[in-house]
């Protein structure tokens, strides 16, 4: 079964939270990094990010960068990736920005357990597809966006429970993290990784590169295949 | 009032975690890295822990390198820095490492809510200072540190809830954090920095070094006076 070529970017604290105890977006990247991570979209055939995010940021998602959105039409391309959501509920407000800013592909992906009326109403605005029972099964909606929409580079945007899934179920290839000069701190506070966490058999990572940008640090890892 | 120069040193995996959701110590640094925190232990006056470190880590603090021992003893000092205690309970275990292992000063800092009989016990073991109400108040405890027992460098060897005290009172100077090649998650795991959390004002912090060391990455960051 073929999938894309996965990997997470996402910006954290010097101690790994990427927003507050109340879920608040934080301003963690300067804008070299910003830069960094547009021109990493513009270079993916779909972005990838959970309803937590949707829901907390509203994030559109769009390629910034008038010069890149130009680079992507000369290609025959979008503008923008296909945006997808993994929302095993439907819960993606028909209002959302990934649903209405921008030209370009949208797919939400919902589990079985999705109220259907919810389904009807997001496919006037997005595909959807339907796989898993109560969850997305994340292995089979990479299958889908291999397969059926031809994407070999995905890049997935957050958050921390999304990045916990396809970590633990290994669908990840490689993980770039901007780690900020700041202290965010909560116990409660979302992190990097979050969900269920490992108890042993952790996650083995390679140190790919390491760079001063902005005022933090771009840390660039490989993931191991199990040991 | 006069206060040591305070770094924390920690170790945390790629995603901000210190130890797993069950408590269960990870060994995140490699050999380079071990010794370098020995010989930072090795030129402090003190070593600050938290009583939740010692409850479910038991470590002894002392000076693994005989040659580091044997330096400290030529210099006139104990082979051990002072380790200190931070629990406001007084709940300490008698036959805690670190009150038993190794030579040099003990002391534990308690809160005016702690048992006077378990106070009387620790008592046997360690100097006791009592300060802070429910709490113990780590302003008053530096400022001891500074003025009775000559402390000038104090090193910080976690956990997550100390660091956190400290850091939100800005007590701290610098922060040490070796990054390890490995992803634990959780969202209930200790990260480097726990406690309430800043939910604006967050702590800033000023980049100081980069290294790659081991497997992993060293980054050295200056805490700023709050702007």
């Amino acid at each position: 079964m073929g999938r894309p070529f996965v990997f997470i970017n996402a910006a954290m604290s010097a101690d790994g939270k990427i927003s507050t105890v109340e879920r608040r977006q934080v301003r963690i990247s300067g804008a070299r990094d910003l830069e960094r991570v547009d021109a990493l979209r513009a270079g993916s055939d779909a972005v990838l990010v959970g309803i937590g995010t949707v829901l907390a940021d509203d994030p559109s998602l769009t390629v910034k960068s008038e010069r890149l959105r130009a680079e992507r039409r000369k290609a025959g391309k979008d503008e923008n990736p296909i945006r997808v959501v993994v929302d095993s509920r439907a819960r993606t407000p028909l209002n959302a920005e990934i649903l209405n800013k921008g030209v370009g592909g949208r797919l939400v992906a919902v589990s079985k357990r999705a109220p259907m009326e919810r389904v009807k109403a997001l496919e006037q605005k997005a595909d959807v597809v339907i796989c898993g029972e109560s969850k997305v099964d994340l292995r089979k909606l990479l299958s889908i966006l291999y397969d059926d929409y031809g994407v070999r580079r995905l890049m997935v945007e957050g958050g921390a429970t999304l990045n916990w899934s396809l970590l633990s179920q290994r669908l990840v290839d490689e993980l770039y993290v901007f780690v900020g000069n700041m202290i965010i701190g909560g116990a409660n506070a979302p992190t990097l990784v979050d969900g269920e966490g490992f108890v042993d058999n952790f996650l083995k990572l390679e140190l790919l590169s390491v760079e001063r940008l902005d005022d933090g640090v771009l840390l660039k890892w490989r993931v191991c295949s199990r040991s």
